[in-house]
């Protein structure tokens, strides 16, 4: 199958990138290194080098397996980059990571927000443009996140929920209230590809994500140079990443509020079970699917607990801090989300468990000296800064 | 009060500017000339000559009225210009009606989808992080429309709906199925605004519209120069306001297909009346409350009938159309939507009549020789041409 990876030098667009090669699909990825570039602007960086640019990534790949993986260095709002490889490429699915995706880099000011909104949105409608006008056969598998549905009273369906009201009944899109723009960024893209499915008959899967942790997969083992990205910091890390690179390092593990606030997890292994399973097994033409992609539900605190305990196994010693949450968001409530479609497909879970932790300890500990402590504790607040009050 | 309109030459924002500052209110309007633009890139024009430029307007109100409004021209993506009417201004109450209002536009192709989105949510955006840094308890008054909810199979609420599910409950938004890619730009304003009153402690109120006829309000007849715009071609033009010049040049009234396609309308008097009501009824801090602002539901076949039936009484024979519809969309449909909490703040609805429709084409026969008549067929198509199929 010929595969488009968007943001294909990302942290799960690389990895998918590999794993389509390595099954034999012939696979082109386009990046524009905004990852890249917001790291170089904040003075943080990947856990693990990246040693080279995407072309200089693919050309190892080769040089490693022999598998070609085409790419193009290129922004996704920029209709001349996607025009041009569409063209080219004829893609038969493409596989969407190529958004910013870090909650408090949206958060950060007026500028961040609306860069996020704008960069999210239009890159998207390019890529339903592009379907509608160039491979209209084409299955969009778009990466969307559970924070899209915020944490209801109710349980979280996948993307759809029959409604029953006044004696009438229809299956309508699951309401949401996300919590950062970013967050909304991926609220306003799912409203968009459900139109666009409904109006052009287009075909789409979005994968509404979990937090993803992991540090390895199958491919990125093969060479130092075939490593994936694995951002630890308070923008571009995740929740159980960080975690462990704080216990790795000695610092307490920097769980915001209570820590009740609940999500749905996987691991990066899954991940690329999940974006293949729904690659081979595409939408209808007209249809817009939804799976809720994760495979277990924790806590923040039960996350920090499962680290430390790990950590107690492992032979060191972490400290669980509840540290001042710089989000607005309820630290204790409901959750309940469902996520059966991809077993329905497949999927075959990889749990989490303190041996996974472990290793992530090891992997994490190779690359301990790059470690820059300054930017793991939170500085992006959701709220403004305090006013001051006038004199009476 | 002071109260800012964003959007103060169109349509609406015109009339609404000058019934609060004859209601002693201290009005400042802003515009980027949007819609104008549109229309000389397109070759259209209001039906109603608009004399003069914004401050020309506002200088015609002061002649007749002796009362000023104040006026910026500039746009809303521009944060500076925001920026600084907010500070010099102060408002308490913003009207928000600074939008490319039209769905056919944002059809016409990958740019104009584009321009309507990025305008439409960024603007709205600045309009967000002003009230949060600026003018943090004013209140936001924004134009929805009845569109973003689409045609559900149940009843339409205002804004959010009691979902009973698998034995737990809550209220969530309602969920949204809109019709073009302007109708889905109102939704992702509508998700943003929730999120700013519900991190920020904002008050906004989002009335979501119905289709709005009429030429005439209190101000807009007391001179010809404070005439409102009237808008008649397929991209501007609204359902009755089109069909009314239609009858008085003796064009067959255009009804897209069957004509069952069911809306809410109001009368432009009753949108100044809503906004009104709205605006001296804030929303309390932290309150996204939503209103259905419409008075009538209607089919627009129903619509065509009540044309021909008022052409009858008036001396003119109107012939209705079926013509092929250009927007994909239900033609038959359940449709009850609710619109009782502008009435619960004491909405006097002024019911569509004959008279009112004679009423129009009285209005619209002294500027008859103004209508350009290749700008009322539909040319703007939901759906991308035809594909060529490859012989086989």
């Amino acid at each position: 199958m010929r595969i488009l990876i968007l943001g294909g030098d990302g942290y799960l667009g690389w990895a998918t990138a590999m794993r389509f090669s390595n099954r034999g699909h012939e696979v082109h990825a386009i990046d524009n290194y905004l990852r890249r570039t917001a790291h170089w602007e904040a003075g943080t960086d990947s856990l693990t080098p990246i040693l080279g640019s995407l072309p200089e990534r693919a050309e190892a790949w080769r040089a490693v397996t022999g598998f070609e993986i085409g790419v193009t260095e290129g922004d996704l709002t920029d209709w001349d980059v996607l025009e041009a490889v569409c063209r080219e490429f004829e893609p038969e699915a493409i596989v969407h990571y190529g958004e910013m995706p870090s909650a408090p880099y949206s958060m950060i000011d007026r500028e961040h927000a609306a860069f996020t909104q704008v960069n999210n949105v239009i890159g998207t409608l390019n890529v339903l443009w592009a379907m509608r006008d160039i491979t209209p056969d084409a299955h969009l598998v778009k990466l969307g996140t559970m924070g899209e549905y915020g944490t209801p009273n109710i349980d979280i369906e996948e993307g759809f929920i029959e409604i029953n009201h006044k004696g009438r009944s229809d299956v309508l899109p699951y309401p949401k209230k996300p919590g950062s723009m970013y967050h909304l960024s991926k609220v306003h893209d799912s409203h968009n590809i459900e139109f666009a499915c409904r109006i052009w008959g287009l075909r789409a899967t979005d994968l509404n994500q979990g937090v993803v942790y992991g540090i390895e997969t199958e491919e990125t083992v093969l060479d130092p140079l075939l490593a994936t990205r694995f951002d630890y910091d308070e923008v571009f890390g995740t929740a159980l990443n960080r975690f462990c690179v704080q216990a790795v390092i000695g610092h307490p593990l920097t769980v915001y509020g209570k820590g009740g606030q609940t999500r749905g997890y996987l691991n990066i292994v899954d991940t690329l079970q999940c974006v293949e399973l729904a690659t081979l097994n595409p939408a209808e033409s007209g249809e817009f699917r939804v799976f809720n992609q994760f495979t277990e539900q924790f806590s923040v605190v039960e996350l920090a607990y499962h680290v430390q305990q790990a950590g107690r196994d492992y032979g060191i010693e972490v400290e669980v801090d509840h540290t001042h949450n710089p989000r607005v968001e309820l630290e204790e409530h409901y959750y309940n989300a469902k996520h059966t479609k991809l077993l329905d497909l497949g999927l075959k879970p990889h749990l989490l468990s303190e041996t996974l932790i472990e290793s992530m300890f090891a992997a994490i500990e190779r690359h301990k000296d790059r470690v820059i402590p300054d930017h793991i504790m939170p500085a992006t607040e959701w709220r403004p800064p305090a006013r001051e009050t006038s004199p009476a």
